[in-house]
């Protein structure tokens, strides 16, 4: 039903100061799909001497901004109307977890360790922490119980290297390694997991700043968690997923640049948005 | 010409004992595309009573078996005949390397750091050590060369979580070593790499074992490099390639099991094999 | 009292295969101070042409063996008759915690991160999981009474380079690894603590072996502590302390040798030790 | 004799803001042995309130601070003059390296790894870094020159936990960062190794800081190296020598404060001091 849809306003501005030529991969771009529509979308970047194109990944249709600018200022704007279907999640009590030779080829992945994701360093502290608990839904949501109490919110605390064992080790981090130890955690149990990037209107904080959660496989599907609780997954807008954050990352860098502010601004938008079936997209 | 064709035959044995209900993922299946063609396989898994299947990558056709045991022994048999076209490789001068954004976009993913190559800490060094040589593919053989000098082939020194960072600092490990160290630097240097596993027969080691070597992307193609030395590339007999020895192990064990044998033996074999037209898969 | 004193007999063989001249460190030799009295003790190294001499620290009198051989085969057997006195600790209540700035000088030291012992890294963990507790006493033991329970005793799990940092995040381990996890959570809040060597008697394992636990400061005076719970602390026969395995280890080889044979066993003694002022030192 | 004497006026200056009872380790004072001249020295701790006394260590003379603070403002001057003999190194062939066993007892120490220095995990590339090169003062040469060399200097990209495996690695760091590294493999080829801690004129640099340099034992004597070459060692004005950085920090916090200022200025001073037969010291 129309009226249990929430609709977003989002407004992203990255600035950055190039040091001779530098290639970009941005990940800013909403996602179509699933339980989400767009409605309109702009993007602008300057200067005009910026080369760039949009990916279009051919089976989740998650785009990436690849871009080249030589030195000096560069700027990328990028706006969006989007609305987001009700996040239903069937009882806990169906939700059960596959033995590994059960699941689908295309999640086997999930369950590897990755750079910021060491499963295969947390696996043992996974099964002493949360084996004994019934598999499936529940151990997920215990874990992110545990990460959300055990971690501390501490903004400054990490870097761009830091990875889920150190999140475990320090108690410490942003969104980021808050979903890359759950993610851990949940594939050192055997349960497939990526990280979720998006927006999401952080109502508590004063900064907006890009937001990452967690998906996980059980019951035969992919369902979201958020370890920080810093925002509804109701208010989530997706941008893309990956194995965690190094794929999914909002902005990387090859070459030499600064980044001089980073404001991915999202408001819930009062009022329906305009049907799908007229909308205009800029791109 | 079918002269240059090189013939091998493929003996694996792998025995296992479990305890308990066991997932695994086996990657022993040679790869029937590209510059390899598969004459004959047979693949033997004992007891009866363990469910698997091959799973079939639909676009690189990789193949993975996945199985499920119960308590008790568990051996495998792998038998192929294979032939490798020749493995002529490009002038050097012709071999550049692209700027980041000109790649295709499906190579992009070899350029992050993973799990084993953790191409972001050691930037860095690699410019230091090799951003004043020519790019492209001298750039990739000036890495493989100091990973061979630098790094001393010693079984023994490292384990499944030993990374690029810790070959790089304790210089020494085997052959996924060697390549996990040059997958690091490359990616270091904006060069997309990935780690190919095969079969390789080590003409001067005694025990057979699985072989792990670079492939990078430079003039617009990927190319094979081998770190280690160990055996020509020309013998190498692919798996399957990946981003790192985690996407690609021969075996992935999700449960409790202990390896009592592994014996990837390879055998270059004398005379033509059967022609492609009519060989016989029992699988 | 003479008939609490608990009595002792060790007899510690170690032996060695050298490859080229090889220096060493051993630690074996029983303290002579404090709550044990040292009546008798033997010490025998082959071959004859090893150098050796046994330094004493001029404040503790801990002693160390220092020795140069040559290829080939190298033994040492050290046997000691010991007692030691009886171990009661101050009730609870009167056991607190100092401020650093309290403390004696000569315990600062053991506040430091130590290779071994991240404390630096453990620190915000460690006032996370203890820093609600009362400080002192209950502080440590609810520390040793958490990794008694965390962590589990599997050995074959650390090797000599393990830290802290890694018991703490993979969950497993020995001995020494248990002590380095309590000393790492003591020093992150600001509790003095090192690593006490010895020998004990552990009446559930098969194999024997060097013990070591923990000893902090608190109320004013250094108290032993056990995560294992291997043994109890009134049959443990001192060695030395250290800030952690290092500086305290039962052998530090510079040079190439493979260790043959360790078997430090240790026996408690029916009836009572000839009176400490007829001993006879063979040393 | 006299003329050759260097003469420096120090002035150091260090404000925090503190959260709380607070305690302090600070490592400021200057040496007054071996061939420094202390003529002069004046300590301010403002304010009143804060608790402190000097602690002397009774063998090398080394003075450490101990202060303690409660919430609101810490300052900390300490001013001295002082003169330092010139520092002549023997002819390089005369400095041999002597075995482990025939090292004085007090230096062995210095050849275990430390928090800051893992020579374990380095002694492999070591040996193969510099193992061919003849031993002793040679040898250590080297391995500052290769340091020098390969290590940039960029401030930012250390941190107080960053390790000698860690420069290692990322081959960027400050000074303390070279001199753990150059440690490390000191250690790493059996040779004792310590950071020494001093004031230092920086010519080149605009901000002031503390130094840390290198100090070896070879020849049978403890020798001063610089692998960073921003001061001649000759300008070093020693406070401390420690096994690394953690010992010899000038400040170590135990609770909550937030350094304001640090500048620990330092200026040759023309002409001759006083003499040392009629200093005054202020405390």
């Amino acid at each position: 039903m129309t009226e249990d849809l929430r609709h977003f306003s989002i407004d992203c501005q990255l600035d950055y100061q190039l040091v001779g030529d530098t290639d970009f991969l941005f990940q800013v771009h909403v996602s179509p799909l699933g339980d989400q529509t767009l409605h309109e979308e702009w993007l602008e970047v300057t200067p005009d001497t910026a080369r760039w194109r949009i990916a279009v990944d051919p089976v989740t249709q998650q785009r990436r901004l690849r871009l080249r600018a030589g030195s000096g200022p560069l700027s990328l704007r990028y706006r969006a109307q989007v609305s987001v279907a009700p996040r239903l999640f069937p009882p806990t009590a169906m939700v059960d977890q596959a033995n590994v030779t059960d699941l689908p080829d295309e999640v086997l992945a999930y369950l590897l360790p990755t750079r910021y994701c060491e499963s295969d360093l947390l696996a043992h502290a996974a099964w002493k922490l949360f084996g004994a608990l019934p598999p499936g839904e529940p151990r997920v949501r215990a874990i992110v119980d545990w990460v959300h109490e055990q971690v501390e919110f501490l903004p400054g605390w990490s870097v761009s290297t830091t990875t889920a064992r150190d999140v475990f080790v320090r108690r410490a981090g942003v969104c980021r390694d808050f979903t890359h130890l759950s993610i851990a955690f949940c594939r050192g149990l055997n349960i497939p997991a990526r990280l979720v990037a998006g927006y999401a209107p952080f109502y508590d904080e004063e900064a907006p700043d890009f937001h990452a959660v967690l998906e996980a496989y059980v019951g035969g599907r992919w369902m979201l968690f958020d370890a920080t609780r810093m925002s509804p997954l109701s208010d989530l807008v997706r941008i893309a997923d990956g194995p965690d954050a190094g794929d999914v990352a909002f902005c990387t860098i090859f070459g030499g640049a600064r980044m001089l502010r980073m404001s991915p601004t999202i408001e819930p938008v009062n009022g329906t948005l305009p049907p799908t079936s007229g909308f205009v997209r800029s791109l």
